[in-house]
């Protein structure tokens, strides 16, 4: 089969054969085929489309392009939760101890950050002595011991995948719903799971900007999770403000940590119990989604959440003292605050305007092969809906070097807005596609 | 400015600005982009198109990429033909001569053969001795004295062109009108000619399968030679059977100066006639097509045709005396003939099949580095129209290797169709368009 032949069929709109697509995937993870060949098929897949058949024969091979982690010894289904990426999103630190207190198993597998939005392995790295890159038999282990582990992919999982998403990332090809489809699910086929909860993020500061786009990915998640044996439920979330306050890996864990302690912002309880309440539903330890939402009220408020985050920290070889004395975490001894110039009523609070100004901070990465700062990061004080006076501070910024303040800090001047009386803010929960 | 953001506009369908062409062009010069950048910009091209100005502004930068020679110091305008690419064509050898002869100043440069279709480089080379590679002082000095040269392009002509040649014939965007356009274009921009006959190939033989891809190409060769200051008339042809009756390089020199003697086949005198009457109705050397035709008959009944290619192929190194004995071409020892087998007229001849035979057999190329046999390939005995007994030959078969001989055969089999009626041929000529 000649690479120009594939290419071009998918150039005039056809329809790949399951060959056909599975010679591209060989040809990514074994380099059969140079990159201009595999950038000029991922911009016609691009433009062209892919059915949910050709979507999910991709995905397939994508996920059989490694090691695929059978997890069948270990008892019960195994439910993960994976999101498109928000700011200030770190529901997965709350949900996935949840989620575990209540008795499902989650083997949770996540990325780092890219771009201004974080990413939970960077998170998790900044409790001290935690450490994201277990071996396949240690993530077993803490299956059985705890039932959740929280960990990176491993090198060998779907290196198809990780072949195309680079290659993506610098031919214009990301923005694809069949490209976008296969690189989330051929991951979580690999994990070797039975469930998988996503949060589909729609909004200014997400990925996907308009609720017909995040509806289109979430019923393509749905039909080809299904087609490759993988229950998937998606809830669509608005993502136009920051989630909860904190936006930076440190202080986001401290923000968690309060969530799992009952002192959590709003928001970010809810949603963290909405989408734990899926999972435990999803595991068949509740009859529906309201009973299962009591299970992990319960979880929460008795401190049985928290208490599942320690065993996790533990195991993985973190220091669970950082639950009592935030001070272990990473810090900086700078700060600095933006305040309001007038009074008024919050009515915009960008969510990208306010994770760019994070990640030119330190706490994320423009480029995969960059650092993270785990201490810098921004608190929003002021959330909308919310009433100041003029001096009241909007944003808190914790930052170590005064130049990247000097450019974060006009991008959250504009990230605000203020009003005289308050505007409807949409609800968070935009959605469920099951 | 990123090569990714450009890639992303052109991949929504949006407009190029002449800067981000720029940047393309001068990247496909430069490498400052790697080769997967430049193939999903092609492909974003390919498939989203390219507005007349944006495709104007392409080949006005991809001729710029490198030397564009300036012939004003030669007297009168510069007229040159070219031609998409069809099997058995070598109506340059034909109309080059007889254009000049008529005092039109000939400066053509022509491109090797690639795949089933010939080049007219490879066809001129077969003369002994005869030099297609003269540098640009020669060529001058060729155009002043008998006011026609046949050479091939100088390594520093449109570079941007090669490498995006190059890379469009293995990742599946040879076939983009826009493309197309500032490919062919670019290149005749910057030898410096003032007007341009274009043959565009539409049939089962050439590119342009279909009429309205034809008209579609016309249309845009003349839009943006017109945009460039280029005066475009295009001619679009049928290709369904071979022009004339040779297809092989030593052959088709020989039918040529037949041709030249005034004992052509019709369709190939006819084509060669009509296409130098443009030219030198273009040069402004006759008011109208008809009295421009009666001075090019006037050039081939008289022989001073024949006695211009004479001169063009001494000045070019080569030997006149083929002119008179074709034993001094390259010649094979071996010939094969494939018969009718039974009575009939012949109904078709399939271009394609044939131009893939003479392929096989060595004539042409299938990759770039192909060496050329000059002496092999085809002669159709029987073209359409004509009747044949049963035992007549349709195809003589010049072959130097018989393992490549059978290969070539069986194409030769299917490639005529014999009937007991004639059809309607349709005719050559199908469309001016200017």
């Amino acid at each position: 089969m000649r690479a120009v032949d594939v290419i071009r069929k998918k150039r005039d709109g056809g329809e790949l054969s399951p060959d056909e697509i599975a010679a591209f995937v060989h040809a990514a993870t074994h380099g059969d085929w140079p990159d201009y060949q595999l950038s000029a098929l991922l911009m016609a897949i691009c433009v062209r489309g892919m059915t949910p058949a050709e979507t999910a024969t991709l995905t397939r091979l994508m996920a059989d392009s490694g090691t695929r982690i059978d997890l069948s010894d270990i008892p019960g289904p195994k439910i993960d939760k994976h999101s498109t990426g928000g700011v200030g999103d770190k529901t997965s630190l709350i949900l996935a101890p949840l989620a575990a207190a209540c008795g499902v198993v989650v083997p949770m597998m996540s990325g780092r950050g890219l771009g201004h939005t974080g990413g939970t392995l960077d998170k998790l790295e900044s409790i001290p002595g935690f450490r994201v890159g277990l071996g396949v038999d240690e993530f077993r282990e803490a299956l059985r011991d705890v039932g959740c582990a929280m960990i990176g992919q491993t090198a060998d999982m779907a290196p198809a995948d990780r072949k195309l998403y680079a290659l993506r990332d610098v031919t214009g090809t990301v923005e694809s719903i069949p490209l976008i489809t296969a690189s989330i699910l051929s991951k979580k086929l690999a994990e070797g799971i039975s469930g998988l909860v996503m949060d589909v993020k729609c909004g200014r500061g997400a990925f996907m900007k308009t609720r017909e786009d995040a509806r289109a990915l979430a019923e393509s998640l749905v039909r080809v999770g299904t087609a490759n044996g993988l229950k998937v439920e998606v809830v669509i979330t608005a993502m136009d403000a920051p989630l909860g306050r904190a936006v930076g890996n440190a202080l986001e864990v401290v923000e968690s940590i309060e969530t799992l302690k009952g002192n959590g912002p709003k928001d970010l309880e809810d949603l963290s119990v909405l989408l734990a309440a899926k999972m435990v539903r999803m595991a068949g330890l509740a009859a529906d989604d309201s009973a299962a939402e009591v299970k992990v009220r319960k979880a929460l408020n008795s401190g049985a959440g928290l208490e599942k985050l320690r065993q996790i920290i533990e195991l993985q070889g973190g220091d669970p003292r950082v639950l009592d004395d935030y001070s272990r975490l990473p810090d900086v001894l700078h700060l600095t605050r933006l305040k309001a110039n007038r009074d008024g009523v919050v009515t915009e609070v960008g969510a990208g305007a306010v994770g760019v100004a994070a990640m030119v901070l330190g706490a994320g990465r423009e480029r995969a092969e960059d650092a993270v700062d785990r201490a810098v990061g921004v608190v929003v004080r002021a959330k909308p809906g919310e009433r100041v006076s003029a001096g009241d501070t909007v944003f808190e910024v914790r930052y170590r070097d005064a130049r990247k303040l000097a450019d974060a800090l006009p991008l959250l001047e504009v990230a605000y807005r203020l009003g005289d009386t308050p505007t409807h803010t949409p609800p968070l929960v935009l959605e469920s596609i099951t």
